[in-house]
């Protein structure tokens, strides 16, 4: 076997981990739980589950890039297709909140991740510049083809995601309100919002 | 004097304790920062700190109690406020930018207190409904009106909401855009989105 199928094996292993503690993750929020309790809630020694993250920190790190590469492929995603603004937005739209919502993933991640430290919150926050970017480039040519109103694309990108990514702290999964409620409901208010 | 402007005046010098630290809270997150740092940033000793709260705990709740009565208050001028939908949740918008965003005040707080035990916590989680139920009825009350689209009010809050919060994860005092500047943007953003 060679070191890239490892390494995806290792992977998988970890998004099994993942999976498995997601209640606990989700309960206690990322920060809040412990290396003792993610092993718990996945079934693990803690030994077993310091194999596979070497610490919290790196545990932490593997659940932030993952959500944020979803969420870069979500936007190069959108802006492939056809339709102009209302399709491309709503698809980021609807695409952002399955990545962070969805409890088949590890668990609402709160793109919260300043307290790790400098190399790593550094590769962070340039995935999130680069989404960012992402998400202003859809806007900005929807203004250049009037489909989105005028205005300042990186103010206007911003109310946009702080509404997606605050869902991550009140949603529920398994609550009143299907990931697909939110989606439509925030998808006509948000659209209505940018759209000329 | 009495129990109360005793009381008024201890309350006085924690909020200028904490405007003097307000950059240290602003750059470090009112999580990040410590009770030294926050001494140091306001120029007193540690002693001197804990002389005015007891523990750091007891610093955020009451920066936390501060803005949640400060949004309050906002909400209810809102509802006060004739002119339909568009004035009252456009004042709602600025003014609950105002609140979080202005650098007279405390710095920027997150609205996150998870960490904090549990009385103080259900206290402020209280707080927290009583003003999200006030913007839920300002939405509620332009729906009846015709003013506002239909839909799950809930969820229209939510992102309002959302998208509002987000902005003391990203805003900077002094920085490229004036807290008018954000309101401005984002009242004509998150009013497009919720007027019919």
């Amino acid at each position: 076997m060679n070191e890239r199928s490892k390494q995806r094996r290792v992977d998988d292993r970890r998004l099994e981990i993942l999976a498995s503690a997601g209640g606990a993750i989700r309960k206690l929020g990322l920060r809040g739980a412990g290396m003792r309790e993610i092993a718990e809630a996945a079934g693990l020694s803690a030994g077993n589950l310091y194999y596979y993250f070497r610490s919290k920190e790196e545990l932490v790190y593997f659940c932030q890039v993952r959500t944020l590469d979803a969420l870069i492929d979500v936007a190069k995603t959108a802006a492939a297709s056809q339709g102009g603004a209302r399709v491309q937005l709503g698809h980021l739209i609807e695409g952002h909140l399955r990545v962070l919502l969805d409890s088949r993933t590890a668990g609402a991640v709160h793109l919260e991740f300043d307290d790790l430290p400098p190399p790593l919150y550094g590769k962070l926050v340039r995935k999130r510049d680069r989404y960012e970017k992402l998400v202003r480039a859809l806007i900005v040519d929807g203004q250049a083809r009037a489909e989105v109103r005028p205005g300042n694309a990186k103010l206007k990108a911003f109310a946009l995601l702080g509404a997606l990514n605050w869902s991550a702290r009140w949603f529920h999964p398994g609550g009143v309100y299907s990931v697909g409620d939110v989606a439509l409901s925030f998808a006509d208010q948000l659209l209505g919002g940018l759209l000329s």
